[in-house]
Protein backbone atom coordinates (compact mmCIF):
# COMPACT_ATOMS: atom_id res chain seq x y z
CA UNK A 1 0.00 0.00 0.00
CA UNK A 2 1.01 3.14 -0.81
CA UNK A 3 1.17 6.09 2.14
CA UNK A 4 -0.95 9.30 0.41
CA UNK A 5 1.03 12.17 0.09
CA UNK A 6 1.20 14.92 2.70
CA UNK A 7 1.81 18.39 2.84
CA UNK A 8 5.35 18.36 4.28
CA UNK A 9 7.22 21.20 6.25
CA UNK A 10 10.77 22.40 4.58
CA UNK A 11 12.85 24.40 7.04
CA UNK A 12 16.14 26.26 6.19
CA UNK A 13 18.15 27.75 9.21
CA UNK A 14 18.97 31.33 8.55
CA UNK A 15 22.05 31.86 11.07
CA UNK A 16 22.78 35.11 13.07
CA UNK A 17 26.33 34.88 10.73
CA UNK A 18 24.39 34.68 7.52
CA UNK A 19 24.65 31.16 6.74
CA UNK A 20 22.16 28.86 5.96
CA UNK A 21 21.40 25.56 6.89
CA UNK A 22 18.88 23.53 4.97
CA UNK A 23 18.01 20.22 3.99
CA UNK A 24 20.16 19.70 1.15
CA UNK A 25 23.32 20.43 2.96
CA UNK A 26 21.81 18.27 5.93
CA UNK A 27 21.20 15.33 3.70
CA UNK A 28 25.12 15.68 2.13
CA UNK A 29 25.87 15.13 5.64
CA UNK A 30 24.38 12.47 6.16
CA UNK A 31 25.45 10.54 3.04
CA UNK A 32 29.23 11.93 3.67
CA UNK A 33 28.71 9.97 7.40
CA UNK A 34 27.29 7.16 5.63
CA UNK A 35 29.52 6.64 2.61
CA UNK A 36 33.24 8.12 4.26
CA UNK A 37 33.47 10.38 1.18
CA UNK A 38 32.69 13.78 0.14
CA UNK A 39 32.59 13.00 -3.78
CA UNK A 40 30.32 9.44 -3.23
CA UNK A 41 28.16 11.39 -1.22
CA UNK A 42 27.94 13.67 -4.10
CA UNK A 43 27.28 11.40 -6.35
CA UNK A 44 24.73 9.90 -4.52
CA UNK A 45 23.06 13.09 -4.09
CA UNK A 46 23.14 13.57 -8.26
CA UNK A 47 25.56 16.82 -7.64
CA UNK A 48 28.68 17.80 -8.89
CA UNK A 49 31.97 17.03 -7.32
CA UNK A 50 33.25 20.76 -7.20
CA UNK A 51 29.25 21.44 -5.84
CA UNK A 52 29.56 19.04 -2.92
CA UNK A 53 32.96 20.35 -1.84
CA UNK A 54 31.29 23.78 -2.21
CA UNK A 55 28.87 22.97 0.32
CA UNK A 56 31.07 21.18 2.94
CA UNK A 57 33.28 24.52 2.72
CA UNK A 58 30.75 26.71 3.18
CA UNK A 59 29.42 24.84 6.42
CA UNK A 60 33.33 24.51 7.63
CA UNK A 61 33.15 28.24 7.32
CA UNK A 62 29.93 29.03 8.78
CA UNK A 63 29.90 26.33 11.49
CA UNK A 64 33.08 25.37 12.31
CA UNK A 65 34.32 22.18 11.12
CA UNK A 66 31.58 20.17 9.89
CA UNK A 67 33.93 17.26 8.32
CA UNK A 68 36.97 16.53 8.45
CA UNK A 69 39.41 13.72 6.76
CA UNK A 70 39.36 10.60 7.92
CA UNK A 71 42.46 8.14 8.15
CA UNK A 72 44.42 8.16 4.45
CA UNK A 73 43.83 11.73 3.93
CA UNK A 74 40.50 13.61 2.62
CA UNK A 75 42.29 13.45 -1.17
CA UNK A 76 43.35 9.56 -0.71
CA UNK A 77 41.57 8.04 1.96
CA UNK A 78 37.73 9.83 2.88
CA UNK A 79 35.96 12.20 5.04
CA UNK A 80 33.94 11.62 7.98
CA UNK A 81 31.82 13.97 10.44
CA UNK A 82 33.16 15.89 13.56
CA UNK A 83 31.12 15.79 16.82
CA UNK A 84 30.40 19.16 15.99
CA UNK A 85 29.12 18.01 12.55
CA UNK A 86 26.99 15.25 13.85
CA UNK A 87 25.82 17.46 16.57
CA UNK A 88 24.44 19.47 13.50
CA UNK A 89 22.68 16.63 11.68
CA UNK A 90 21.46 15.52 14.97
CA UNK A 91 19.45 18.83 15.71
CA UNK A 92 18.09 19.95 12.38
CA UNK A 93 16.56 16.55 12.34
CA UNK A 94 15.40 16.39 15.90
CA UNK A 95 14.12 20.30 15.15
CA UNK A 96 13.04 19.56 11.87
CA UNK A 97 10.72 16.44 13.70
CA UNK A 98 9.90 18.47 16.31
CA UNK A 99 8.13 22.00 13.78
CA UNK A 100 6.39 19.27 11.69
CA UNK A 101 4.82 17.70 14.86
CA UNK A 102 3.87 21.42 15.91
CA UNK A 103 2.60 22.38 12.59
CA UNK A 104 0.25 19.63 11.85
CA UNK A 105 -3.07 21.18 13.07
CA UNK A 106 -2.11 24.23 10.85
CA UNK A 107 -1.16 22.08 7.98
CA UNK A 108 -4.80 20.37 8.48
CA UNK A 109 -6.40 23.81 8.34
CA UNK A 110 -4.91 24.50 5.01
CA UNK A 111 -6.22 21.13 4.01
CA UNK A 112 -9.70 22.51 4.16
CA UNK A 113 -9.62 25.61 2.40
CA UNK A 114 -7.31 24.01 -0.48
CA UNK A 115 -9.79 24.72 -3.52
CA UNK A 116 -10.57 22.08 -6.23
CA UNK A 117 -8.46 23.66 -8.68
CA UNK A 118 -5.53 22.05 -7.35
CA UNK A 119 -2.49 20.11 -8.90
CA UNK A 120 -3.19 16.37 -9.37
CA UNK B 1 19.18 49.71 21.34
CA UNK B 2 19.61 47.21 18.91
CA UNK B 3 18.39 43.78 19.34
CA UNK B 4 20.76 40.93 18.78
CA UNK B 5 20.62 38.86 15.68
CA UNK B 6 19.39 35.34 15.87
CA UNK B 7 18.95 32.73 14.27
CA UNK B 8 15.75 32.37 12.31
CA UNK B 9 13.77 29.52 10.71
CA UNK B 10 12.42 30.07 7.15
CA UNK B 11 9.47 27.62 6.64
CA UNK B 12 8.10 26.49 3.24
CA UNK B 13 5.33 24.09 3.14
CA UNK B 14 5.53 21.39 0.35
CA UNK B 15 2.08 21.31 -1.05
CA UNK B 16 0.60 17.18 -1.54
CA UNK B 17 -0.49 18.63 -4.65
CA UNK B 18 2.86 19.76 -5.57
CA UNK B 19 2.49 23.37 -4.95
CA UNK B 20 5.28 25.35 -2.64
CA UNK B 21 3.97 28.13 0.16
CA UNK B 22 7.25 30.06 1.57
CA UNK B 23 7.93 33.31 3.23
CA UNK B 24 7.91 35.23 -0.13
CA UNK B 25 4.39 34.31 -1.21
CA UNK B 26 2.99 34.80 2.08
CA UNK B 27 4.61 38.21 2.63
CA UNK B 28 3.26 39.28 -0.74
CA UNK B 29 -0.34 38.51 0.34
CA UNK B 30 0.24 40.63 3.09
CA UNK B 31 0.97 43.22 1.47
CA UNK B 32 -1.76 42.94 -1.26
CA UNK B 33 -3.85 43.35 2.00
CA UNK B 34 -2.32 46.23 2.99
CA UNK B 35 -2.23 48.13 -0.40
CA UNK B 36 -5.10 46.52 -1.93
CA UNK B 37 -2.88 45.79 -5.27
CA UNK B 38 -1.00 43.51 -6.96
CA UNK B 39 1.30 46.00 -8.65
CA UNK B 40 1.81 48.07 -5.55
CA UNK B 41 2.56 45.47 -3.11
CA UNK B 42 4.92 43.81 -6.21
CA UNK B 43 6.73 47.11 -6.26
CA UNK B 44 6.98 47.18 -2.32
CA UNK B 45 8.40 43.72 -2.30
CA UNK B 46 10.92 44.93 -5.39
CA UNK B 47 9.42 42.48 -7.73
CA UNK B 48 8.58 43.00 -11.02
CA UNK B 49 4.87 43.56 -12.27
CA UNK B 50 5.22 40.49 -14.16
CA UNK B 51 6.27 38.33 -11.01
CA UNK B 52 3.94 39.29 -8.33
CA UNK B 53 1.19 38.35 -11.01
CA UNK B 54 2.50 34.92 -11.38
CA UNK B 55 3.13 34.08 -7.62
CA UNK B 56 -0.32 34.99 -7.32
CA UNK B 57 -1.36 32.88 -10.17
CA UNK B 58 0.55 29.74 -8.59
CA UNK B 59 -1.26 30.25 -5.55
CA UNK B 60 -4.78 30.59 -6.99
CA UNK B 61 -3.73 27.35 -9.15
CA UNK B 62 -2.31 25.24 -6.08
CA UNK B 63 -4.69 26.69 -3.12
CA UNK B 64 -7.67 27.57 -4.77
CA UNK B 65 -8.65 31.65 -5.39
CA UNK B 66 -6.16 33.28 -2.56
CA UNK B 67 -6.71 37.02 -4.33
CA UNK B 68 -9.72 38.57 -6.15
CA UNK B 69 -10.62 41.50 -8.12
CA UNK B 70 -12.21 44.29 -5.67
CA UNK B 71 -14.62 47.01 -6.82
CA UNK B 72 -13.88 48.13 -10.35
CA UNK B 73 -11.99 45.30 -11.17
CA UNK B 74 -8.04 43.78 -11.19
CA UNK B 75 -7.42 45.79 -13.70
CA UNK B 76 -8.64 49.19 -13.07
CA UNK B 77 -9.24 49.09 -9.59
CA UNK B 78 -7.68 46.62 -7.02
CA UNK B 79 -7.44 43.13 -5.41
CA UNK B 80 -7.64 41.75 -2.11
CA UNK B 81 -7.29 38.81 -0.30
CA UNK B 82 -10.31 36.06 -0.31
CA UNK B 83 -11.14 34.15 2.99
CA UNK B 84 -9.25 31.30 1.54
CA UNK B 85 -6.72 33.99 1.50
CA UNK B 86 -6.86 35.24 4.40
CA UNK B 87 -6.92 31.82 6.43
CA UNK B 88 -3.92 30.75 4.38
CA UNK B 89 -1.50 33.75 5.65
CA UNK B 90 -2.95 33.25 9.22
CA UNK B 91 -2.03 29.49 9.72
CA UNK B 92 1.46 30.05 7.81
CA UNK B 93 2.00 32.88 10.25
CA UNK B 94 0.55 30.75 13.27
CA UNK B 95 2.81 27.80 12.30
CA UNK B 96 5.94 29.70 11.89
CA UNK B 97 5.43 31.15 15.46
CA UNK B 98 4.74 28.02 16.92
CA UNK B 99 7.31 26.09 14.88
CA UNK B 100 10.07 28.97 16.20
CA UNK B 101 8.96 28.44 19.61
CA UNK B 102 9.13 24.60 19.36
CA UNK B 103 12.65 25.11 18.04
CA UNK B 104 14.14 27.28 19.77
CA UNK B 105 16.31 24.61 22.24
CA UNK B 106 17.43 23.07 18.98
CA UNK B 107 18.74 26.63 17.38
CA UNK B 108 20.20 27.02 21.52
CA UNK B 109 22.42 23.90 20.85
CA UNK B 110 23.68 25.00 17.49
CA UNK B 111 24.72 28.06 18.68
CA UNK B 112 26.71 27.02 21.37
CA UNK B 113 28.69 24.79 18.49
CA UNK B 114 29.07 27.02 15.95
CA UNK B 115 33.35 27.64 16.01
CA UNK B 116 35.06 30.83 15.95
CA UNK B 117 35.70 30.54 12.18
CA UNK B 118 31.47 31.55 11.83
CA UNK B 119 30.61 34.64 9.45
CA UNK B 120 31.20 38.39 11.59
Amino acid sequence: MTKPKEHRLSIRIDLASGGRIGPGKIALLEEIERSGSISAAGREMKMSYRRAWRLVEDLNHDIGAVVEAAAGGVGGGGARLTEAGRTLVQQYRALEQAASTTAHPHLDVLTEIIGPRRRK
